[in-house]
């Protein structure tokens, strides 16, 4: 059984016994003496390297993405026979580390101390004796009311973490409930919720029905002290809005790690908002634990288990 | 029984039966109404009122700092009946956020990701797909080895918070052993932790034996990819050997809350250190918890348990 490997993560895997892998190049089609591949493991892979693995690999039982998003995959003609399972969960700690630190920047005023320290200035307004709680502005996690709206395993990652840091953490959800210890509201009453949060995280997904669901409406009801971080998808959040609520204070700060499109256009008026932070779809990227998933997933072809993360075709 | 209160900071107390609370000027003289005052609670107080108070209150029994440093309220004078007592702990939270918010900025390489930014440039080298461990550089917390030097409350608040992250953390303090279930090494070890060390965390207070420690030999001893922070006081680090160590990539990163003189004069050649954030001494000034301490310690004048964090005073 041959499993091949992309060339743009450095794996070490224990194979299950009569599997050999071979790594091959992400960006250029399947070498033809491997067109008897059983397996395909992709990271980043090109258009073209997908096109010519669902065109020639006539053996393929599994192609095993280490990417939460699969849409690209779905598009290429894969055989129906041919399971296709994601990363889900391998971006879950990084994820949730850039989104804290996008966070804590806000928080802790960040990009104004290196302002500051580009002018040599010593700011007697960050430091010195402070309030607690100001009142305009979100200063620590300590007591602070986070929504986390999009309450997957990336939320519930982070949610423990913002928790020990002394916030109080609610989800938001298609389905309100309790999901890892904590409360979830369902999305119909976020503007509910909205008055008393001092910071808003979207990790939703990008669906048909998530698309600039982060709008003005959804900015006016925050209080102005209000911070928002983005690290789902870029085009959940209407940008326009986003702007007109940094310009005018409806919130106070911003950080976003993914935007609409990708990579953002120097012409986007996005770049000079005030009092927003933006990095260039950075927290993600390097997925965690890939070789237990890749070696689960061998395993249960053999009939040793089930394929985690085993997309329903039926449904695309 | 009357305590003064700072105006410096707003408290909601439950005084012990037979205590009243009057609120004065922490800059201005003790008012002459106010001599017969029992006990005293500082924040940020200037010198004139702590020799007022020394001068003029015969009755005080309490001197109750919410700061975790009294040097200036031992030299001020007050009789050796005056019991003086500290705010250590009061702050472990908020300097621990802002130890978190300096080390994640650094490893999430935030001040690069504003200057690309600022020049509306979606930059490829911080996005996209990264290596987890790229061997020159620290880009996340999962894997990291963390020393926390000085491992006192804060650092043991921080530290739980870095091992969720995914980091390992050992202290390092004079006194070798396990404290709050880290390990911890002997100071005069440190040069053994150094090579295999990601992070250099300083939480070390001021006195004779830490000024300057973390110097040259400290710098040379971490690989080319460690980062530092500092946010306990500022001459332990020697400022000159720091420069010294980003200019030439003996280290990565630093970040400093804490320098030598406060405020840092605008000539100071550490503003204009290469891959340095300094924030200006901002990680604490806020007290948390100080209405429990002081009603805990009134309840001790009382005769109702002993005084918390009272100052050894024979040993000054």
């Amino acid at each position: 059984m041959k499993l091949l490997l992309p060339d743009t993560v450095s794996l070490s895997l224990q194979l299950p016994a009569g599997w050999d892998a071979v790594v091959v190049d992400s960006a250029e089609e399947i070498p033809r003496q491997h067109w008897d591949a059983d397996a395909l493991a992709t990271w980043g892979p090109s258009a073209r390297h997908l096109d010519s693995a669902a065109e020639n690999l006539r053996a393929l039982q599994l192609v095993q993405s280490l990417s939460s998003g699969v849409e690209a995959i779905l598009r290429r003609g894969f055989r129906p026979e041919t399971v296709i399972a994601n990363g889900a969960g391998l971006h879950n700690r990084t994820v949730a580390e850039h989104t804290l630190a996008l966070l804590l920047a806000l928080v802790r005023r960040l990009p104004t101390a290196l302002e500051h320290q580009q002018r040599h200035d010593w700011s007697r307004e960050l430091g010195g004796i402070q309030k607690l709680h100001p009142g305009d502005r979100v200063t620590t996690l300590l007591d602070a009311r986070i929504l986390i709206w999009g309450f997957g395993s990336i939320a519930q990652t982070l949610a423990p973490i913002l928790t020990a840091l002394g916030a109080t953490v609610t989800g938001v959800a298609r389905h309100p409930g309790e999901r890892a210890g904590f409360g979830v509201v369902e999305a119909g009453r976020l503007q509910d919720e909205l008055p008393a949060t001092d910071v808003l995280i979207s990790v939703l997904p990008a669906t048909e029905s998530t698309r600039g669901v982060v709008g003005a409406d959804v900015f006016d009801a925050l209080p102005t002290r209000a911070l928002f971080v983005s690290v789902g998808r870029g085009d959940v959040v209407d940008q326009s809005a986003l702007i007109s609520a940094l310009r005018t204070g409806a919130i106070s700060g911003a950080a976003l790690d993914v935007t609409t499109p990708e990579p953002l256009p120097t012409t986007d008026p996005l770049w000079d908002a005030p009092n927003l932070i933006i990095t260039p779809h950075a927290a993600g990227g390097r997925p965690v634990g890939a070789e237990r998933l890749i070696e689960r997933n061998l395993r249960a072809l053999g009939g040793d288990g089930t394929i985690q993360n085993r997309i329903d075709r039926s449904a695309s």
